[in-house]
């Protein structure tokens, strides 16, 4: 795709070149092993194709590679504006980025629980360390990574990206990016000079909670390479339903984004100019709400889809999403539908009274009605 | 289960005490996400759960689990004979069985390539060691892993799977047997004692060529605690549809793997006595020809559904596959349908002359005379 | 659902009380059949059923009910304000309705040719005679069905509801409206007094050219009920993986029509006002640019997504689908992604320089300089 | 296929040549629309193939064909030796048939109610006259149709095929036979004469109690043609997922039926051998158990894998599911899990004391024993 197609264009057009049938909507590939092909003087053996120094892009067997991965890598990869490689999980993205930076320490800060449990497998295992965020400037050696998450998860709040990269890249470390609470258009992290993001896909680009996805994204096509090899034989390619169905998620991906984030905003500028009225909200955190000049440049549409809540106890939290009638309580985010999740449910080192709130695309009057009778009710 | 149900009657009802609606045949599930408990009184916080010391087996996220896989595993468990943890694909299986045996050494012979190359990664990162097989019984040290695959790919021949068991108990370390060429009832290889089984589910539990999965067993239920809470966070649970498929698959199971080792077995026993027609054809490789005592004991069925062939010259062994019409040309192996696959095509070290055949449930007779006319045209 | 909850917001949850499992995303529910209540207590016959004059509502067999049927049509209820039937096709909802109303004439005008193709097979079998629909006001009689289509294929354009619903009302006669070139939120047809809605829910419902799918719709609960005794036999509930996409659909239709009919507006805006540019461009017609008084009623976002232009010849019209990028050669409509069809290709009595466009999701922009684009090149 | 292939054969490769691309096992194919060649030159309009008096046979819409329609249509007509023809439900492809065939007059005994229904709303609209199979020999005129099923539902009994087929040739009248109880290798209808065969394909084609299929089957190419003709109107192909999924039933589909048919014949031998041990059994009713010499020739597999018990009363019949363990109580019947179902839950005209038993592919002997242990229990 040579023209320069805008986002809402991309999520529907990228992959075109890549269809193998007539088939409007891409089939769903399920096939373990594929056909070699049928002329003989054609096939090329692996020893062949090693020694002729060319990357295998044949599609043989689906743990390598299959139709409907390579379309999603595709679309990705334009609205990521990088060389995207897609995982069965947004945690076997990490797992396969700790594997492919290898490095002896981890910087970590304010983060989502899963990535600091594989953290903890590498430690118990191999020896690798993780350290707090703040101690990057004193500690961080070469080959090491940063590990940022911005926006926070719960919070939605944004950190200074570039303080960091400057601090990795002074040193010969590298800053992994997870930038699954804003997706483009809502955060360009490459601007900023991360050296990798990652994706839950599970999330935006998933975005109708029915399919677990990850993605690693880097501006390197020899890095992706590197990905795709070790992905190969970790077995970790994003499945086939779940790839088929982030595909069909990819077409209405602008449009539900771009709901999202106008959605929580409102929400949350409703909320926090109407505080008094709600006395068992004590607090409210959203990039929209921040002050610092670095989060307007990060996040262009002041913010992400998801915010925090504090109230007033945790009796309070604990019974406040049996009181919203469209904010289901559950884990997770990024999702059609509007979820209100009281973290300790599933976060044993977060402050009990909080609730995380993912936005869907309802409309944003229903659910500012619907959450504010569930707060008067407290 | 409290009767003692045979295989083919298990494979239809292991799981059946674990349905959560009245449909007959499961639903897919694909949520993310599953609500919680609508009863503020019912819900327990992560810490709560932790603090009461219990395993939580909700179903609450599906990166952790979700009602099909749950399915699954009993069945798997039933048939395996141990508890049954499923992957994402037999490469994750043996991935996640490094990272919880966690050893400094590991032995390997003859062995599929791809568990080849995660021991590279493992020893390019962590410095984990590989050692031929031979060398085990002079270098083992407690905690390393003998993996044995038995029958061997591509030979579909049979190891003494006890001599290794003696030689890693006698030194505290462990035996993982790949088992993946003869599921049961061909091989119960916990009765040669075994400290895990590993398989790749792609292969007879999936047995139609159209899914990827793995899956370890184990004799103890800790350890099986221990390989989900790992699998939680590398993010290498069976996938949604995957997991359906091979549900589904598995009411076939019983038919399906006596029926392909029938005809494994049958067409060796004609290769083999007709071999003076077939100039072309140099040697055959099965379980079935083999002589020793202890094959007959590890396989009671005369082997599994594949065995190999080697030719008179890599040239014969490029054309064999175009000449076949029921054998299609790919790799892999399992499924219903029969493949023939020039080894070098995807495995570098192999001899050029051989070619691995998978047998399927087509009629024995026809696929004699389908791979008899192919060879007398060489 | 008591509260006036708008259409984002119904399309969402308006099938939320119908969640049989803890699943945010609903499974796919694909058994045929499903067990009895276990207790021999509960067991109702199906004449125990009858005696009790109770219509049979739980979920046995899938041709009957299944669970994801019911949650379309649950929120097809909601969204078409009256009582939705879910079909497998858009003419198998027409032939339903012929089935139902069962009228001895039938007038119909402009439409799909494939009514006209059921309308000619109940003529051959049945004697069902078909008339035009100018000749309603004079032959129309008691128990006949007008079968409207507005806006119009290939046109876009509309015709008068009410003008028609008067004439049949007179004469004791019914409307069947088919609305699929403008669902909700772009047309309201009960206000205008037709007796039944049908949309091929293929189109917008579905909305990702992945599905086929068929619906109607009356404002009386006890129609609703005759028409799901009648699909009960001649088997034409929408299938398993349909309604699951269709609900899947469902959630981001809101975003997609409003975006959909918003483009094509702009598009035809575009090309209107600067035909001088396009010799080969003759003419275009859309709603948009009808004069009438009803249109604006009937439309009032100026028309549906689906318009329609004349090119200067039969070989012009056969060459231009190969000039655009963005826009598919294929028939249908209805999807994300933009469509193009020299209608002669499918329809043999349209005038064969007619191109029909169905606007998608993508950015307006882009589709613009695309049409555009092609037609400088003609 | 010139070959002479067997039933296991062809069962997994009579649909070979219609592979698109190199997937072993075939895509799901779902798209509703699918692009006309992008070379303009290629391109021929509806009217120019209507000219040339040739059959439209590119996919272009979902609802005339796909590609695993394709599939699954080459496969049934190389197990039912004919030109089979793909619906949504054994229901539409009967009411297919009946448009086909427009008799004036329907003769039909005892058979499957949902057939009976559809002929009541035929002569509810259309006149068409349904009458007792007995009185065929009086009634029957040029044209009508009589209508046959066997093995009978719900006995599993065998009814003389060329008794029929001679009433009807004699007077120009045609034979439709439901041979849905005992699909190929242990019934082959043409050879008695019939004019089309109809199955419920959802029963042993599906076989698995997760899809909802038809299948009509003519030795004339022409009335196949017909059929589809009617079909891509009626709107009532077989759906996607459900084409899928048959086609992978179709892989193991003579495995199964040849292990429910050994599995139901012995299963009938040992209640017929004990009845004596069960005082509730009061009758008995299979093709095995018939002496006739035409079920013989039928039947030469000794029946289908359905059969039916009466006892003792209609609370004994109440109570009865709920003592089994491995066979469900639920309608339908033919797949891989056994099912019982005590018929006056879902027919209202049958013997209140009579029990359906559909025989899956589990352990004979385990089938044998629970349902041993139940009828002890009564």
């Amino acid at each position: 795709m040579a023209e320069n197609y805008r986002i809402a264009t991309l999520a529907i057009h990228a992959d075109d070149h890549h269809a193998h049938t007539s088939d409007i909507a891409s089939p769903i590939h399920l096939s373990s092993t594929y056909a070699y092909n049928s002329d003989p003087a054609q096939l090329k053996t692996l020893k062949e194709l090693k020694d002729a120094g060319g990357f295998h892009e044949d599609i043989i067997y689906s743990r390598y590679n299959q139709p409907v991965v390579v379309r999603i890598e595709e679309v990705l990869s334009k609205l990521l504006d990088g060389y995207a490689v897609a995982y069965s999980s947004g945690l076997s993205a990490f797992h396969a980025a700790m594997i492919y930076f290898n490095p002896k320490n981890v910087f970590i800060g304010q983060a989502y629980q899963g990535c600091k449990q594989i953290l903890n497998i590498l430690e118990r295992n191999y020896g690798v360390k993780s350290h707090p965020l703040e101690s990057a400037s004193e500690l961080i050696q070469p080959g090491d990574v940063i590990h940022l998450e911005s926006p926070i998860n719960p919070y939605g709040t944004a950190i200074d990206i570039e303080h960091y990269v400057k601090i990795a890249h002074s040193r010969g470390a590298f800053v992994l990016l997870d930038s699954t609470f804003a997706p483009p258009p809502l955060q360009f992290p490459f601007e900023f000079g991360v050296d990798m993001i990652m994706h839950s896909a599970t999330k935006y680009f998933g975005g109708h909670s029915d399919l677990l996805a990850g993605v690693l994204v880097s501006k390197d096509p020899k890095v992706a390479e590197a990905l795709h090899a070790d992905r190969n034989y970790i077995g970790t390619i994003t499945a086939s339903l779940e790839s088929w169905l982030m595909l069909r998620s990819l077409r209405t991906y602008d449009l539900r984004v771009r709901k999202q984030v106008a959605n929580a905003v409102k929400i949350v500028k409703y909320l926090d100019e109407h505080r008094a009225e709600f006395p068992a909200l004590k607090s409210l955190t959203h990039a929209s709400l921040q002050k610092e000049e670095f989060v307007k440049r990060q996040l262009p549409l002041n913010g992400g889809p998801v915010f925090s809540i504090e109230v007033a106890s945790p009796e309070i939290a604990r019974i406040l999403p049996s009181k919203t009638k469209l904010f289901h309580h559950a884990t997770s985010l990024g999702g059609v539908e509007s979820l209100i999740e009281w973290r300790a449910m599933s976060d044993s080192v977060i402050s009990n009274t909080l609730l995380r709130i993912s936005v869907g695309v309802e409309d944003a009057d229903d659910l500012i009605e619907d959450l504010c009778n569930a707060l008067k009710q407290l």
